[in-house]
């Protein structure tokens, strides 16, 4: 099944575009994830309590969202017992019904970008068996190496019905440097969304989304419609909601494409709550809070 | 001791600028590493394989190499015993007085970037202890999302005396695209140079070069100087030379600031020979013959 109709049901059948991410701090855990640390190492003791903190946020979480969206470097900080850990808690997320996406923004030459889409997406043949890779949903990558290197990342992720979502125009201050570029010609991110919007088109599904999206921050409102109108069949991933300072207010332009034409990702504003109180109510309160507000500004 | 110092003082001693890149693949080891696969699942026995494949190749390359480059994703397909693999490879390389070089391609918002910094170059705390990291003695970093992406890992770097190494104009054919684009104004390549430049100002070692350095494929030798001039204190890592069709007597000018102001990497044009021959000499006899070129064409 084609990524973009999968993520269309899922935002019709839950009536969220709210993608959690999970960017766990073994200092700051839930209190019942960290009475459960098992293990001889730290690393081990880390690691499985940030699985258990996991589980209890997506259990707690998947009524009201309809992602998440796992920050690998918080998994790939706890050596081999860390991806361990995220394999665990990307099947927690897919059993839940929740799209699993790897924050991973990878981007490197043809040959190394399939090997990330075997890390990720799909699998690794060897002598003594195929070995699994995460199974994500959809990965995020980084388009600074070009198509080429897209390219194989966005044919792993096809075969499988699984999704891409590539930086456009990344929520923190330093990206203007870069992607807001311009000279005398149009910014950088314009042409990096008229790359989204090629790559995408021979995915498009039944709902008329790609399943190449991109990632575009609600930190710079006044970008959205301009990007929106490059990419009309893209699914924008908009972080910096909460936290960041960015207004929901502000998406209308998303959702010009349906329900699931966009996807908002939250962690702190979201998490937060659960762990200054150590109930993960508050955290599903507060993705609640965010789903009300985004459905409407999407006028579903 | 600033990471360019040592860098510097790897490669007069040992009379290289070669850096050989590791990227194993399962399929394709030395069969006497393939023959030491211990473990019950396919990705600990690939894993195992791939730790010695890589233990035999820097025993035999250490004499003639001034480092190593892992490529992550190759052992990130590999699950957590690829991770294992990993922290058992770089920590060979060092054992073997080489130059670890963490081929990351990390790019992240500020916040994550510094969680890359802690997996890579330093450790993390919980409440079980550190964890400790990678231990690279420098890792590649993606400029995309800009300054403030790259600052966290420049400083965890510098605070080790380990190095970054910032990708300024990759050696595949899409980097044209988006790293040469330039409208009207400058190319975005020279925009990066100038950000590595800056970056690296506070880092400069007795040596004169600095402790951020840059990407800079063989591939487009008419861009090499121009980038030279940009950077004038920076280690290039220069990848392109062999499988990709790169020329090392392009590279006169990298040399210009000293003879550890270029490391030249190849990966398949130096191990290919040994796999096909299933004898390590044959990777150290063409690291060898691009040892000796290198050299002579740096001048030293």
């Amino acid at each position: 099944m084609n990524f973009a109709d999968r993520v269309n049901s899922v935002v019709v059948e839950r009536r969220s575009q709210i993608v959690v991410g999970l960017d766990p701090d073994p200092a700051a855990l839930l209190p019942a994830a960290a009475a459960e640390a098992r293990g001889d190492s730290p690393a081990q003791l880390a690691a499985t309590a940030v699985l258990h903190h996991c589980e209890l946020l997506i259990e707690a979480l998947a009524p009201v969202c309809a992602g998440v969206k796992f920050q690998l470097a918080c998994f790939e900080r706890l050596s081999a017992p860390g991806w361990a850990a995220l394999e665990g808690a990307v099947a927690a997320a897919r059993r839940a019904g929740l799209i699993a996406l790897a924050d991973a923004k990878r981007g490197d030459v043809p040959h190394t970008a399939a090997a990330y889409a075997q890390a990720l997406l799909g699998h690794t043949p060897t002598p003594w068996g195929n070995v699994g890779g995460l199974g994500a949903d959809a990965v995020t990558a980084n388009p600074l190496l070009g198509r080429d290197s897209l390219e194989p990342i966005v044919s792993a992720a096809r075969a499988g019905g699984a999704g891409v979502f590539v930086l456009v125009r990344t929520s923190n201050p330093g990206a203007a440097e870069i992607q807001d570029r311009s000279d005398a010609g149009p910014p950088l991110h314009d042409r990096l969304a008229e790359l989204v919007d090629d790559l995408g088109a021979e995915g498009i599904g039944a709902c008329g989304l790609a399943d190449v999206g991109a990632v575009v921050g609600v930190t710079e409102p006044q970008l959205i419609a301009g990007l929106r109108e490059k990419m009309p069949r893209a699914i924008l991933l908009l972080p910096g909601v909460g936290a960041q300072g960015g207004d929901v207010s502000a998406l209308a332009p998303v959702f010009s494409a349906g329900p699931a034409a966009g996807l908002v990702t939250a962690a702190r504003s979201i998490v937060d709550p659960a762990l200054e109180s150590g109930d993960v109510v508050d955290a599903r309160n507060a993705a609640q809070s965010l789903r009300e507000q985004t459905w409407s500004v999407a006028g579903s």
